[in-house]
């Protein structure tokens, strides 16, 4: 089954109508982004988190309108969607793990989203986790031969190497890599889908695929 | 002295007030950034880029208000953001370089940007290069000992390894660190300076330091 993860990143940022497609699915509420599941007409199975951005009434609302709430202490071991992603690995062992709403506003909140998936307690479900938001679908590989395909209404493909990394091959994309190894992470952004389907190859380190588009704003 | 460069990122994450202060300082404008700046009142000293997300009516008014225009194509071996900081170092060697409109948006353009200075070819000028948004502060650091200080407006402050690092200690912020080594990056979020001036030290690897706070949007 997938799970959904819904964090109190900027709202500005989370796709709604995607999100709404999928208000059957099973959702998880960390801190802000349980109230705004509710707003949206979603009720996730658990809230999670500090609820430091949670107003009084917000929380009151919470408490009586959901079945299990989980509140920690601001000072902890764990980020809140850290928390959010170990209740949904714990109660429900998902296939797939969806994080909405980990992107904008805080560089290092969302540099600690990133790298979420490549700490000790979460590698194994790495190749599992997705963040989704308004412009990007950020994808975790282990070293390996893929398969990745052409997402709709997303125009470029961008590898980058969140470790260092070894023979990266990039064989059908419109601009190919070849067996390219570094020790330093860097974003080979920018790159296109030349049919439905392309491919590609490491053989050590985490890479990150990232499917992503324009979006003008004022 | 000091060059800023402005990026063509979203305009709603650049600190319009800290840039008009600046108006008589040194800028470059990178692809759409420099039609932000002449729309800010402020003219580069150069405009670069591949200008694919500028209007010909705008590159016909960076044509007749600017003194020099380095137009790249699309495809090419360096992202706008690298061009815009090659021209700063080359034409002026500066000791210090301050990037804005380089976050937001597009997830693989802001991690090119945020590993720029990690490159071969910036990495002497590492240390002198920040990103600036409207929420966050980056500053880059080798391995060393450092005093840093507390930032107007800013609430937290993160210390993110973006490479694999050796012997982290943060003596005397609010959450201590002892001696921490890993090969996997990580953003240590959501620390808090306990005085005007805090320290840090480490033996390996590359550190972004990363003052932030929140900013409640709709």
């Amino acid at each position: 089954m997938r799970v959904n993860i819904m964090v109190g990143g900027p709202q500005a940022l989370v796709p709604k109508e995607q999100v709404l497609q999928r208000q059957n699915e099973t959702w998880i509420g960390v801190d802000h982004g349980a109230t705004l599941l509710l707003n949206w007409g979603i009720r996730p199975v658990a809230a999670i988190g500090d609820f430091d951005s949670t107003t009084t009434a917000e929380m009151a609302r919470l408490q009586s309108q959901l079945a299990e709430i989980k509140t920690f202490p601001p000072a902890k071991d764990f980020t809140d969607t850290q928390l959010g992603v170990k209740a949904a690995i714990d109660a429900y062992a998902p296939d797939q793990i969806d994080i909405w709403g980990a992107t904008g506003g805080r560089l290092d909140q969302l540099l600690a989203n990133l790298y979420l998936p490549l700490q000790k307690a979460f590698l194994t479900y790495l190749p599992k986790i997705r963040l989704v938001d308004t412009q990007n679908i950020v994808q975790y590989f282990l070293p390996g031969t893929y398969s990745i395909y052409d997402q709709p209404q997303m125009d470029y493909l961008a590898f980058v190497n969140l470790t260092p990394v070894r023979g990266l091959t990039l064989p059908d994309e419109k601009y190919p890599l070849v067996n390219w190894t570094d020790k330093i992470p860097f974003s080979w952004s920018s790159n296109r889908f030349t049919s439905i389907v392309n491919h590609f190859a490491f053989d050590e380190g985490i890479i990150a695929v990232i499917w992503s588009r324009d979006l003008f704003q004022p």
